[in-house]
């Protein structure tokens, strides 16, 4: 029931945010802003994230990851292990009372890599993948991106075990980037395979990108209309005359583009750190080889909403929309009966039951952006009919309850 | 397949543990202890804590909480406008290099007040109930009762909103009181109504509170087979010869348990602190009247543990075990097949296809507590049969398929 939902719908977009993505979801009722770069998911939004994040949950489960839950509250001998405690400029410190001293995560190699010594001792406990999906907190300088850049923001990391560096490029390859970008295209989203920047481990890590018109990003396209393979570069490690690692073409065609998820072959960096060690067929003592997959799921709902979007609101893919129905009744009418039977089918539904004029609740209905609106007014109950519009749509069909399930049920 | 895992058992409790339930769920591969009160939950600590989790989401929204997800990171002036930013010692506070000052949230009246300025203004928009399942912070001094009194936490908290006192009052004891008692018995726990101290705004806080021989806190019980009515008090507000406020009758019982549960009826308290106010039907302006209802959902998983274990092990309730069936094969035999007929029915089964002694296999079988232990060695291969035994009975019965799966669904 619209009329007791814990959300508002506002007149105008919030002054204070200069991003379109915390602009739209403000206004309509998706989040809240608690400070700078940190937003209170309300219930439209949770459901909207929920959805993000069982699409994620479903993939890490089908390539062999373990879901489990850190901590995030980490002890600062752990981040001492690695000279991140000094040397990442973005960690939240927090004292105790008490005498202890925690970095606040905002990543999850100090916590995940001791965990797995009491686990890895043998190639026989290899290869091996756990992840979680969790609120992470970094201390950014500014947060002015809405939810793409935020002191506060839930996050997927999984983290790969593995005996050798051909074991972990094989699963980095073949599995891990073809499950994200199955992720992608379940929300509708294309993104980008983007070489970045290695550190001093590996050649490089792996962005996905998204060309978004506000992207705060620039990557080069190994261009596909000029024959190119997709592949992108970003912005930090690409040379003019930069041949495609790839398919060796030179055309790249430059893009503003958002990150939605970003991997990394640690290999031995955080083994090392922690003395993570197993003993080889051959009884020697190796180090054991690791991969690192993160991808920001609250930053894909603020991207989402950057990429979907029109003058109007929101327009949600169905796959990670909050209701699948928006159910407006006008004036005297009641779409109770209606309301009951979707109900009553699985379809989930949010219905506008509140006493306000045709207009505002179609501009309502626009700005949440759910994938069908569904009228019942005195003029189509007359009929026994409904007016049922796609929000990406200007079509406006009037049809029979049948035709109506039908409808919605087409694409689920 | 258990010997993928992510999560072995010890062969000794832990020693720098003293409660019983983080002996447990660390020796069996629940959770990781990360520091003193913090804990990580492991692939199988996680399953529990959902289904817990799950329980109490469904009995929230059945009494029509809206879930939602506040921030952790909360602004300094808003504990100030409840002078709780000095008063709450167990406080964490984070410093942001870039000025700001945040609480490390170990509740959310000071989120969720100012959420609903902009949602509740008139008497139409109650009542309202939204609720959460999130991590929170304490800054515990001394945290030695493993997963009952932890630095970092899992918790739902549900805040309702209603126009007048009598309108909570109904909401308190007719809706929230019996969601609770639902919550408990599902998990096999027999929680006490227990009379805590109201602070300065009330006459009576309430705790729920689950008899544990180790439990932390003692509680007066108006006893049952002395025709006593069952509710409690506790020992902060305990008088002797203090007359039951349901009853009226005078016989207590002292017995030590562990809080399971806490609300709160915090009437205007913290819609003063924010201004919260609705206009009446009769156009005056009104405070907002509020409850707090708090439930610690990993305190839940420890407090589980305590309750229900033996000299072996954890032993689970059906509704909390990680997996319904634990599937055991000897030596040379396979139970690779039944594994796939119990999946394809929908039965969760951890399979133990270790290459280990039967008598390290069952001793771990009890040590993890999974209701339903599935034995196939050769000798019941032989006979096409199974053996299987209840972690809470001692007898084995050998059976086939058929009987196999009527045992495991009698209950489900």
């Amino acid at each position: 029931m619209q009329s007791k939902l814990f959300a508002k719908t506002r007149k105008e977009a919030p002054k204070d945010e200069t991003a379109v993505n915390a602009q739209l979801l403000i206004q309509a009722g998706f989040v809240n802003k608690d400070s700078a770069g940190v937003y209170t998911f309300l219930p439209l939004g949770l459901r909207v994230l929920s959805k993000i994040e069982n699409i994620v949950r479903e993939e890490m489960n089908a390539i062999g990851g373990q879901e489990m839950l850190m901590s995030a509250l980490q002890p600062k001998e752990n981040w001492q292990a690695t000279t991140r405690w000094e040397g990442l400029d973005i960690l939240f410190k927090v004292i105790s009372r008490h005498g202890s001293e925690y970095a606040l995560g905002p990543t999850h190699e100090e916590i995940v890599t001791p965990a797995a010594l009491n686990i890895i001792s043998s190639y026989k406990d290899l290869p091996l993948a756990v992840y979680q999906i969790q609120t992470k907190f970094r201390d950014e300088p500014r947060a002015k991106s809405g939810l793409l850049r935020t002191r506060e923001f839930r996050m997927k990391d999984l983290y790969s075990f593995h005996k050798d560096e051909k074991d972990l490029d094989k699963y980095y390859n073949k599995i891990a980037i073809p499950a994200y970008q199955k992720i992608y295209k379940r929300m509708g989203l294309e993104a980008f395979l983007t070489e970045a920047d290695g550190g001093t481990f590996s050649k490089f890590s792996h962005e996905f990108q998204v060309e978004i018109e506000n992207g705060e990003d620039i990557i080069y396209i190994c261009n596909p209309p000029a024959g190119g393979c997709g592949l992108a570069k970003n912005k930090e490690i690409f040379k003019d005359n930069d041949e495609c690692t790839n398919c060796g073409k030179t055309e790249w065609r430059e893009a503003n583009a958002s990150e939605v998820g970003n991997i990394f072959p640690l290999k031995n960096k955080y083994s090392k750190s922690f003395n993570l060690i197993y003993t080889a067929e051959d009884g020697t003592k190796k180090d054991v080889i690791m991969g690192c997959y993160g991808m920001g799921t609250s930053r894909l709902m603020g991207v989402l909403a950057e990429r979907f979007h029109d003058q109007d609101g929101i327009i949600w893919p169905e796959s990670v929309a909050p209701f699948k129905v928006h159910l407006i009744e006008l004036n005297n009418a009641s779409a109770k009966n209606i309301y009951e039977d979707l109900i009553k089918h699985g379809v989930e539904v949010l219905y506008d039951d509140r006493e306000l004029s045709p207009g505002e609740k179609f501009a309502d209905a626009d700005l949440i952006g759910i994938p069908y609106r569904v009228v019942v007014s005195e003029k189509t109950a007359e009929q026994n009919k409904f007016e049922v519009k796609k929000r990406d749509e200007d079509k406006i069909k009037l049809v029979d309850k049948e035709e109506l399930f039908r409808i919605i049920r087409m694409n689920s």
